[in-house]
């Protein structure tokens, strides 16, 4: 069976999910964006950042999102940014396909994690990570941009959002740009948690 | 004891809650945002559509949301939209203070809603809905306009936002302008439905 094609992101009340800037990424507001995943096991082993950590709903949903994943798919910017951010070891462990303009060679990291560079556009970046991921799904892991345009060709069959309770004001607006004619939603799934609210939709074509 | 001040939408998943101009209210993906509201009894039965309706989570939400309701305050254009669209009964049921720069008599329609208007600013409008309500709440109605007004001004209490599986790309977005470095939120409860999610917050000043 093939794997589905989906992203995951944390969004804001009014519908971000990114500062306009690097340099406005430690502000308070941004990091109230992302509180819930701090603390969790999930994401303190798979950083490194030593033992311990919360279980829970919002952690088994990390976890899940995490296992369900065979290949990703991110743009050129996200990658930009990653590159200087994440550890030696990249926190993904399967392959990567980032869409770009620059033809590039593999970069391989430890753990398991691949970058691959794909200057053919959306589609092709996605029919390299649907072969490399076999019967798991494919991840568009961002940035807004790129999940946009998946999602505006029709290309993403599901979607979760961690709606996180609050308000930023400005920066990168998720469905900014959404072609609202075509997309349409099925609401799949609803879980609270105490920190933010995580919500599964499914696409259509209208 | 003193009611609190709330106000309650539904809202698209890219954040709008009403068409920019009148002339879209009926098109499809606006009809899809309060879709859920539609089929519900107290719907219904509040603007006279005939018996039936569908009871369950849905239904008593807005069964409350109105129970709870002392006295309104709108916004001087979601009157005068209002004013063409509302039954002769109009759906209120209380006293409305509409905030406008126009003054004009009150205006009772039967069935308990009196329209007052204020000319002399939001918080005066508040004041006297408050004193209406009694130990009842009062709910900013809207528009969108109005709402923020009073969120910036730090004069909500909580709020409940609807939230609808459908994008629409344009219109007016609840959160637009809001002072993202006073208004912080509190996430009190996150109520799924099969058709919509339903999530209520509290407000305080940063």
């Amino acid at each position: 069976m093939a794997g589905r094609v989906f992203f995951s992101v944390s969004m804001s009340l009014d519908g971000f999910i990114a500062p306009g800037s690097l340099g406005d990424l430690m502000g308070r507001q941004w990091m109230e964006l992302q509180r819930w995943v701090f603390p969790q096991r999930f994401f303190r082993e798979n950083l490194k950042l030593g033992a311990g950590g919360e279980e829970g709903r919002d952690n088994d949903i990390l976890r899940e999102t995490f296992a369900r994943t065979g290949a990703s798919v991110m743009g050129r910017r996200m990658f930009d940014g990653g590159e200087r951010m994440w550890p030696e070891e990249a926190p993904f462990h399967t392959p990567v396909f980032v869409v770009t303009h620059h033809r590039r060679d593999p970069w391989e990291r430890p753990g398991g994690t691949t970058f691959h560079f794909v200057d053919e556009g959306i589609e092709a970046a996605l029919d390299r990570a649907r072969a490399a991921a076999g019967d798991r799904d494919v991840r568009i892991a961002g940035g807004g941009a790129t999940i946009l345009a998946y999602l505006n060709a029709g290309l993403v069959d599901e979607f979760s959002i961690a709606l996180s309770p609050v308000l930023l004001g400005a920066g990168v607006r998720l469905f900014e740009g959404v072609d609202a004619g075509r997309v349409a939603l099925e609401l799949v799934r609803t879980e609270p948690s105490p920190r933010v609210t995580h919500l599964t939709y499914t696409v259509r074509r209208r």
